[in-house]
């Protein structure tokens, strides 16, 4: 059995040299992308710990539990590790919108080739 | 008209300290996340003129086209950003496996809550 991060057999989070790890957050009922956001070493800890997805939020410089405030938080089916263990998915039950503007996805924008910017929802 | 990152209607990505954005590839086919990489200035312009999906390697220090030794392209069917602009959702048609190590995605390991992985693929 190799000790190579793609086919290591547990978990060995590499994070940045900001401590952070990305974290993409998947509707386990779509499997539609709801958000990027940041974990470190706490943030991944008690998600895994509680089933509630926690990150670590880079402008508040504040470590925060998805939904504390608006409600809307997430249910953790799933996390999963990238190959070079340096991202992670979360399969979760989305309560509300992911998104603080009440969008269902962060991503309701799209990019044109001018940068124009065409709203989806 | 608001003039905010939310509602904003041409594209200002608002790069890292690092000058790099987060990149979540998903399947035109089937939603799916396929992996999680990053992107400059460069590397999202290039995206952007060719339709094809170019990053930057943290690891190797350079820009890269997603394929170019592997064949393994990605051709963009949409670029979409996120609320606060610092990350991107490129939906793509993938050709062969998204991840180097012959997976489909690069997310085919399972978290326990132990911190064991478990392999899906």
């Amino acid at each position: 059995m190799t000790d190579s991060p793609e086919e290591a057999r547990v978990l060995r989070p590499k994070f940045g040299p900001d401590g952070l790890i990305a974290a993409a957050a998947t509707d386990a009922a779509t499997g539609r992308l709801l958000m990027i956001a940041w974990m470190n070493e706490e943030a991944l800890r008690l998600t895994l710990e509680t089933g509630e997805a926690h990150y670590w939020s880079r402008s508040r410089r504040a470590l925060w539990r998805k939904g504390e405030t608006s409600g809307h938080r997430q249910k953790v089916v799933e996390i999963r590790i990238d190959c070079d263990q340096d991202a992670v998915e979360l399969v979760v039950e989305q309560t509300g919108p992911a998104c603080h503007t009440g969008r269902r996805s962060c991503f309701y924008r799209v990019v044109g080739r001018d940068r124009n910017l065409s709203f989806r929802e």
